[in-house]
């Protein structure tokens, strides 16, 4: 069996936030979205059907965990969730906090320009803003 | 309770497939993209997170078995599996064929220029075609 690693692109644009239980959390390296990726930890796993069932279940409970801290933490007007996997084929799932005022709203957000990288300081402080509501809630 | 219906910008933009559950089934009306829609047949829904669990892990098996089939009827080389909702509030599931020659690719659909109508004998035979399998392997 393959040892699960993140694929070096999707690990070069975010940073770690944490291991929720089948997946790991990533925060994107783009601070115009409030934008969250998971990555079931499982290898060679392209689409979300290549999952076991209860794979597909764990996957299902954590990103709506994730969606609802981060909704709840910034107040957004909706959250996108997505699997595409056209650039990186790991298996991720984006969870994207979504503004009427964004820098990409009413599009999807990506090709919308390039990212605008985060201070050091703010995504560490968004990473423990996060962490805090998850931990308390669930 | 209110009566579910489908958003109307849904429904004029596809054609109906089939009810499969919990999810009424539409094709979208472009046929650069093989391209599937589930809405949950529930009022006044616009997150994933929003739904019960019992109906999120439902969303999450016909999500599944709608990607399987499609993948197997086109012979794609990705699924894309996505509810996005910042034009449609209706919670609505996105799944499309992609193929790395196709119009958009590596993007994402959304944004990729206007769709191109199906002439209408083939998105009849497109529909009976993958009710064909779904019916067969379900």
């Amino acid at each position: 069996m393959e040892v699960f690693e993140i694929d070096p692109k999707l690990k070069s644009d975010t940073f770690p936030v944490a291991d929720i239980g089948l997946c790991r959390l990533l925060l994107m390296n783009d601070s115009r979205f409030p934008w969250l990726i998971l990555v079931p930890q499982r290898s060679g796993v392209a689409e979300v059907h290549d999952l076991s069932p209860l794979d597909q279940t764990m996957l299902t409970f954590e990103t709506v965990t994730v969606s609802e801290n981060l909704k709840r933490l910034t107040g957004c007007h909706k959250i996108n969730v997505a699997a595409l996997g056209n650039q990186v084929r790991q298996l991720h799932m984006h969870v994207i906090a979504r503004f009427t005022e964004d820098a990409a709203w009413p599009n999807p957000v990506w090709g919308s320009g390039p990212a605008a990288p985060y201070e050091k300081d703010a995504a560490e402080t968004f990473i423990a803003n996060f962490k805090a509501g998850f931990v308390d809630r669930n």
